[in-house]
């Protein structure tokens, strides 16, 4: 409480705390009156509590509780089936186009990934676009290629979904839904896939601080779904020689955080296809469980974001040193088993 | 071009140009090849050169035309009907509650904030919440009520829609449409609302640059509707002393980018109660259409937000002083004839 | 304390806070137990409590009491002489060259401004450039053209200082010492002008948290000067349309925390000529105490940052308009009174 | 320039370009007029070109010539002698406590991290504090134990100066003088150390942009040393769960613009001693040629910043763990050979 409160203020506070359930202690830090409460679950209370800031003589209300009831607890791991599970001992690579642009550009990227150490398929079907005059992406056919495709080369698949009329659409072509950067609190979106039996790959937005990332999962995971993969894609700074700044703290902080395997995507965190193999291999260090990285089988074809993708061969030679580090640091990279 | 390109790189991307169906100019700037296009419209290769960036012999593609066809043409403004219009020389006040948490506590609001000078109801019926633990809204029962009291005290109302699949149902109770911050690239849903035929209010992103703020409006503009106000709530900073940081260098700027009605959210923006006057007579003077504020009939009860809403007294003593500083600033505050 | 600490970490962490003079109290927040201390002055303790964020069984350590002993007691003002005080209910302006570059240069933009309304001419002698390749200004003769040209128009005059070894003899010219955004933090030089006799503007560093800004001037009051005027001029952000984020809501903030007077540069805090106006308005809306204004006799021409410099024409319509929107908040522009 | 300039507008700026010395090609890039100069050195013209964007028919002004005359022209080794050169194949380290505190503290540190593998041994005696009533390091005596320490451990010797007039002081016993983040642009202390035989390590500033520290570098060696090494320690941004960002893409992106070598401070850049090791491990990955740790033969009752230092233990466990990174990237970790 400020420091100026008399003992009205106080006892009104304190009141209020003990019709909400709370066992109250009052202490003195310096000239600052402050009132702990114990005894309930605080986020049955949480709005009630954070009411209180409000109040002109309460200066904070803290939390002391974790503020999540299903993350958090225990490590987990996602076992997509067929031996590829993210967060294990196992690196997994994610792999593929920006965007879906055709059978062609899709089945030979997938080749390519897929030979060089992918484990899943990357392409969009649905894009966000900045621009409206920007391509949005193949739709439904984006999608049946991409389930033909990972068929064929043994990948697993993943894709957007920005839209939650199409959740239940997109759950029957991919392995994992992903939630982009731009839709991390788009509530309603994670709600509808927190009620699907699929994996969820939830970007960072822009610019989330790791409590609001770890809610947005808890959101997904209150819905019914844990089976949730976070992925650090760089954050918005004022820096203008990268397009995003890829955080890679984040990735031992929100592991510890959200107890959920972390991946990172070092082709959207720097926008530069000569940075995507440093950061890599720095991610790989930072104890990433896996990477997602654009690749086109013809870069400067690519409709979008080819400035950020690497070339099959580039690929193929990013993959062994990401072993060698994956190695160093007591890891491996899964080998997919192609049937 | 980089200035390392020889004469192959070069033609390779003037007849890239040409083929796009450009005429191109070849300049020197320094040691730096500079291919310039003209003669035809960009937006219609906007990928198309964008993709040009990935080219190695390429450091950068700049545009020079606008990147919009429909907004920044012609200054609009917004008729809300019983002669309330948003963009004209007099500024309109939005004011209401975060939260419409019961018939008693929405009434008295909005009985308060008729009576001391707002024209526009606010209230959030659906309310995105970084905890999933929070109060999500009322939902449909709150809209009838937004619905009913605007009408009762003569008010426009306007709410929030985060769901794509409930545009439709809020439109039949609200006159203007809000995204939230954190919808503003949330595609799907401005498509949505670019189908309807009530004003939509598009909320700044929390990290969205102006033009990026520009280009969201745009896809609701290029989906058919062009009535829309923006609204400046402050941006994500490295500040912790303020919510968010309140960029009002915003409202000139976007004005002359988009030619919209531009309004200032200073209760959001800054989320303190203290900072919403001074905040608020700066958005005036800054050159703001109009203001959106949090007042809620009793703030040490609100649900949400209470630290950053008004008392009805602080508002009524709020508005003369917008109305000085507009008349200082040669426009009005606009007096909402009662029926 | 962290919960899950010990009792016997309890109780280490107890002795060190009575080892260190405090009386302390133990509640619990919980299942966290906390550890209250009073009846001693934190600040002698500041680095020892600080310390205990270290220890593994302490989550944080939190402050109760002011972080200063100086500012943030009684509201001050700053008197300059010859009636030109700076905090009071006149708004004071600042006006004048980014850079000096020759007398005629600076005595035209003098006597224009002086003319128009600003009661402070100001202009750098010894300007910080990104570039070494930049104009790093005249030094000792720009110090002289000043001194000069105040004398001539009667306008009191400011100019940065950057080297502590440079501190008297920029005082025997300036009656005003500018530290610049850039050296906010650069403490030798903070401590070199607090013993001086003169007053100190001190500008906001390009990411300075108010927190930190408020005891960058505790630093000059520590060191024997109290006579600070602060000065907002724009953070560093995401945003690529404006050079810098101008903070407005510092302008209440820092007034109530520092209880200094606060003006506000809407030149280097936008970058862009057109946005002068209006942010110099919004200033004064939000209660700044003056406006330090970037004015060339011929912007054009400008060694320095023309793309944010006023001509005399813009300069001399600014000045009514300030004078309106102070009239609105109850205040009024300062009148020079030449001699 | 802007599409709506008229044949006038483009002759004047035609004009001003050739009076400074360029030959001018005119083309134009849709609508958009573009004038391209060639034919001299830019750097000379430097404000002069700036200028330009003052100019109400002028867009932009884009410089097509690097911006610095010293730096980014040939990688760059700095040998310290005795067998240290930092920016080899070989990863240096550097260690030691935030602040010298007494001989028992400096000397149980140096003898611990030499031990385990630094080859540098670091240490405040001048130290930066937010809050004035925070300890600023033992000066002069501080310098001493430093050099006494670093001669019987064999261990080069860092440490840092902010006070242009203690440049030659600290050059007396350090063998590279460090520039603090907070000093990156005070430019009468580059110059200062420009002057001075030791080598400079540069820390990058706390919203310093890529170019900005590419400068700031360029400014030191224009002022006549181009022994500089690079330090990474984190940038400020929106996230408060860390001390600064960590922002490795700069290791790659700074090596190839400036040719220097670039180290990484995990103590500075998270702030918490947990996150030193992933995000050391992270750097060497990312390419960085060493590491500056903080480590405190007692961190929990270190003066300051014991909350991110390392205790010996801690050190010995790290090192070996680098070695592997940095095996697995081509490199290898410098043994020191102690006399």
């Amino acid at each position: 409480m400020s420091p100026a409160s008399d003992p009205a203020q106080i006892e009104a506070v304190r009141l209020r705390m003990v019709e909400l359930g709370f066992h109250v202690d009052l202490a003195r830090s310096g000239d600052r009156p402050i009132l702990c409460g114990s005894g309930i679950d605080e986020l049955q209370s949480y709005d009630h509590l954070r009411q209180l800031r409000g109040w002109s003589s309460v200066d904070d209300v803290v939390f002391s509780q974790p503020s999540t009831k299903f993350l958090g607890k225990s490590p987990q791991t996602i076992d997509l089936g067929g031996g590829v599970v993210v967060g294990g001992s196992a690196i997994v690579i994610f792999a593929g186009p920006c965007t879906v642009e055709s059978e062609t550009q899709l089945f030979e990227t997938a080749e390519a990934v897929s030979r060089s150490g992918a484990s899943v398929l990357r392409g969009g079907a649905y894009k966000p676009s900045t621009s409206p005059y920007s391509f949005r992406g193949m739709g439904l056919p984006g999608l049946e290629l991409l389930a033909q495709a990972g068929k064929r080369f043994g990948l697993k698949v993943i894709t957007e979904v920005m839209d939650p009329r199409k959740v239940d659409l997109v759950a029957k072509y991919a392995d994992i839904l992903q939630i982009g950067a731009r839709n991390m609190q788009n509530y309603d979106l994670l709600h509808e896939v927190g009620k699907i039996s699929k994996p969820v790959l939830l970007k960072r937005g822009l610019s989330a601080r790791y409590e609001e990332w770890l809610m947005a999962a808890e959101h997904i995971a209150l819905a019914g779904n844990e089976r949730i993969i976070l992925c650090e894609r760089g954050v918005r700074s004022f820096e203008t020689g990268t397009r995003n700044m890829l955080d890679l703290a984040a990735v031992p902080v929100m592991k510890a955080l959200a107890q959920l395997p972390v991946i990172v995507d070092p082709s959207q965190g720097t926008g530069k296809r000569e940075l995507v193999t440093p950061m890599s291999l720095a991610a790989i260090a930072a104890g990433a469980d896996g990477l997602i990285v654009e690749v086109h089988a013809n870069p400067d074809q690519a409709v979008k974001d080819g400035a950020q993708s690497l070339s099959p061969d580039q690929f193929e030679s990013l993959v062994p040193q990401v072993q060698a580090v994956a190695r160093a640091v007591g890891r491996s990279v899964l080998v997919p088993t192609k049937v």
